[in-house]
């Protein structure tokens, strides 16, 4: 099969793909409004076939072209053997006249109504003869990163690659042109942030020897800096720094669409993100695109129907809570403050969930502290629970022979948490989850602390403002009081996948101390913000969407689960690698007396 | 005076400035059009007068309130009193009427025509009383960097700021929508390159422990990598790092504008270049827009006429070769490959050509190896030199009194260098480099090696090209062959500065293999690039442009020298220091266990 690009065509009139190059045309652009040109193209050798025809690939598409007969027998002889010769994904030239290919047409091919008859055949390139992969050909993960740049011809790349150019492209126009946001650079070699455990670091030459910059997570102080320096309408496509060794689908270095705006509120910020996001999307995708308003839900009351603060919204299933005594027979007389839950799974069928997999997601559940006990049935199931007849259940919750019940019993907490990882699960086998849908929601009224390791922390960040009702409890006696402040912060969630963040940030300086102060962080590593804040600072607010993950979630046609490598030119290992230009590297003796460093030896697993 | 800002209205008309927030409008919105519509305005108190008039500013302009006299008793002599009250630079909000000035108003501000009467005065954020600086008040440069986020609410900072945004994004609509050019992010944690000194390191964390990244000088390999990979029109706004201590006016991280573009030539790329500069040149600056094409010069000729490779064009004056024997008898016995030249600066006058003023130049000049000799005169001045008659000199050359002559003498390339040097600083105190024109022009035909401490270096990079007809002459048996070799390299330089560079790259993997043994250096470093080019790579080239310097030659009204700070919201200085956050910071010991490094005592000179 000939491949055929999928690239999204937006401007595509506008554009001359072919201008300061010396080809007349892309593999892409010829038709029967060419018969008889003389044309000029270049690009990757595809395919041979009878050492007579063959097909050139570029960016764009793919064309075929055969040696024309109506060259003399010697040099048709010529070209032939040269031909046979040129290794596959050689990049040559090919000199000739579009000729109608009539009744042979390829329908599977956009220039599949003509063909080249070529009379001139350069190799600009010989390619080796014995190559590693072929760009559309299936080929292990580790060979398709060490010859990223042969994977990169493949069809799904070059069009992750567009999208993304495009999406960002029309962030860009939708922020500048529209609503006069000033894109502004922040610096990356910046000082480490109070906590800053996962900050990358770059040891300073002389004559700051013995001292670092660090590599930030985020411009988040930079842009409130922006705001206090006047610049009130800020965006950035910001490059950012995460070590967080091989944690999930994650790249040491990411990208965040980084916008800030002063004057503004929790609701200015989200509508523009919103109308932001709408105006951005990408035209072949518009059957996936999501309308606006994107409804709103609390923190509290995602974690009461769905059981996370990331709800799959594609999933139409909701907890609810018990009323009856049904499931009572399981409390045991110790248990306190118990409930028993369930999630109707209306049309789940029982499909696929075998006693394996229940097993499985009994083991992945019972790995986390909150993983509480729990039940799976379908009406037609017998003697599911020993001391409840199955036609009581049946009646109760109304259930037919296409639906499914979870039930869940224990302490609320954990029983939330359970059901929502089994509302996930189930959805997942009866395909409600690669439903190619877009669903995005706002979820709102987080707590600002939350307790970790039995220490107050930051839900998010510590610059995030207090709702305006709470900001008195920040001051309270009673330090119970913190833990029921709601914070100004929203995100974003797609299909089940927090996409970015946002707050309203705290322009106060005293209460952006006394924050610091209640999180015990030292208020000097701070000190810049602290002056700026009392040196004239707007009300602000903004919002960070993470580039990488969406733009895998569009060029997945709504998949949030899209690996983000697929969407990244040169992306690098789970372990942080890149194979084909084998980073890291050790350092020489001159780098390391430079920076005045000491290594320690190479991990010996290495 | 009442500051105007001087903001670019490119795009103005679509725009909504407003939008998303809880202004109505911004402090430059307002006009007649507005009289009696309620209104209102959020920015910094910037002026009082009489505890009743006062002057709102924001990023877009100044507004000028009053309180409202319609207020009753009671009111007003509150509002009176909290405005008295309000520090300078604290944020404020008013909401009000518009009303006619009248006969009063005020033709410097640009809504001098009106006043807003305030019925409400709502302070948003206190300034601290004892601001360490004001916007647009003179503050020491350490003063302005400390408190950068005050300084950015000056005039000349924010159109400095914005013009950058502006320009940058003209690059992208022009290269995206025009062109089709994809954006594409490369990698910034990547390997050590050959060489390598001025490469800043990010030491690698588990499982990678004794390695390090490097971060790039340019995305220069990832660029030809994505040639290879079929992404045939790339750009990026480009965040490279150059660690060269405290060299001129440059910052350890900067930005470029990087292009690489596959089946191309050499004019290809300066044509895409010449037409992406004018196509972005921000409406506001119109008047000094050049005109393509640019002119072309070898670099031959560039050190023959103006003895440096990046001449300021805005000077008309040339190297001349003295064929008389007027300057003979300076020379010496044993000069042999002996040569006087001269500039006649015509017009240049000798105002400000004081004795001590040419000595300087003498000190500046004999600091370098390539300094010579040098006279320098008018007609007016008597016995200029001894042995010559002044008349003989002033009919040979057919100098006026409004002319000055230049001569030097010596070994040829020292004297050009010298004649070069001295061309500039006659150029500089005569006002020629400071005219608001913008001269652009290619210097071309470069050297592709060039002697370095007795090494064999490339007098760009490794991956330039030779000229089609010079490419034998790599392999020659004779090796001062190499020396003549031709790049095809052209550099893009603007009143005197390089402003960015390019060139057609080697894509046949035996000839870069050969360049790199040539230059002795280690292929293992560059077995990636050598991997990809013989994997099938297309004939490509490309360019990158400096855009802090370009910006800033943009934002001094063609003045190429104005620094590059002016351009960079967050800068740090030329000891690579922010002394905003007082980054960089010592690391803790979570730190320095993390990534397996000891580093040496800090700097005793901090």
């Amino acid at each position: 099969m000939i491949p055929i690009r999928n690239v999204s065509l937006g401007c595509r009139r506008l554009l001359s793909t072919s201008s300061y190059t010396v080809r007349t045309h892309t593999c892409n652009d010829l038709g029967s409004t060419n018969i008889n040109e003389k044309v000029t193209v270049m690009g990757w050798l595809s395919h041979k076939r009878m050492d007579r025809f063959f097909v050139l690939r570029d960016a764009y598409g793919s064309v075929q072209a055969k040696i024309s007969e109506a060259l003399s027998r010697e040099c048709f002889i010529e070209l032939k053997a040269l031909l046979k010769d040129i290794p596959y994904e050689s990049v040559i030239q090919v000199d000739g006249t579009v000729v109608d290919r009539g009744e042979n047409r390829n329908e599977a091919m956009k220039t599949g109504d003509i063909e080249i008859h070529a009379d001139k055949l350069t190799v600009l390139n010989r390619a080796s003869k014995s190559m590693p992969m072929l760009p559309d050909m299936d080929a292990s993960d580790k060979t398709r990163l060490l010859y990223r740049y042969i994977a990169l011809r493949s069809d799904k790349l070059q069009r992750a690659l567009r999208l993304r150019s495009e999406f960002v492209h029309n962030v860009r126009k939708f922020l500048i042109e529209k609503n006069g946001f000033v894109d502004v650079e922040t610096p990356t070699l910046f000082r480490r942030t109070p906590g800053g455990a996962s900050e990358f670091v770059v040891p300073a030459p002389p004559p700051n020897l013995g001292m670092a910059y660090s590599l930030p997570q985020s411009p988040q102080q930079f842009k409130q800096l922006l705001m206090v320096g006047g610049i009130d309408r800020y965006f950035q496509i910001a490059r950012c720094y995460r070590d967080e060794g091989s944690k999930g689908d994650r790249q040491p270095e990411f990208t965040q669409v980084d916008v800030e705006m002063s004057f503004t509120t929790q609701e200015g910020v989200m509508k523009l993100i919103e109308d932001m996001i709408i105006a951005a999307w990408p035209e072949s995708l518009n059957h996936i695109k999501p309308k606006s308003p994107f409804p709103r839900i609390s923190y509290s009351e995602a974690l009461e129907l769905y059981g996370t603060d990331k709800p799959d919204m594609r999933i139409p299933w909701k907890i609810e809570e018990v009323k009856s005594n049904t499931f009572e027979f399981l409390r045991k007389k110790s248990d306190k403050n118990w409930v028993s839950r369930v999630i109707i799974c209306r049309g789940a069928g029982e499909t696929k969930m075998t006693i394996s997999t229940k097993n499985e997601w009994k083991r992945l559940i019972r790995m986390n502290e909150n993983g509480r006990n729990f039940s799976i049935c379908n009406p037609s199931q017998k003697n599911w629970f020993k001391s409840v007849e199955n036609q009581k259940i049946i009646d109760e919750f109304g259930l037919t022979g296409e639906d499914v019940l979870v039930v869940c019993w224990g302490e609320p907490d954990g029983v939330n948490w359970t059901l929502g990882q089994l509302r996930n699960y189930v959805a997942e086998i009866c395909g409600l989850r690669s439903k190619n849908t877009v669903t995005a929601h706002w979820v709102v009224d987080f707590p600002l602390f939350s307790f970790e390791d039995g220490q107050l922390v930051s839900t998010h960040h510590p610059f995030t403002a207090p709702i305006e009702s709470d900001k008195d409890a920040l001051y309270d006696e009673n330090k119970q009081k913190l833990l029921q402040i709601k914070g100004q912060h929203y995100d974003l969630v797609i299909n089940g996948v927090e996409m970015g963040g946002g707050s309203i940030r705290i322009e106060n300086s005293n209460m952006q101390r006394h924050v610091l102060n209640i999180l015990k962080e030292p208020e000097y590593e701070m000190s810049h913000l602290l002056r700026a804040l009392s040196h004239g600072a707007p009300p602000h607010g903004g919002f960070a969407l993470g580039l990488d993950r969406f733009v895998a979630m569009l060029s997945g046609d709504g998949n949030p689960l899209t690996p983000v490598r697929d969407v990244i030119a040169f992306p690098k290992t789970k372990n942080g690698k890149d194979l084909m230009s084998d980073a890291p590297t050790t350092l020489s003796k001159k780098q390391l007396e430079r920076y005045g460093i000491t290594l320690v030896e190479k991990d010996s697993g290495y």
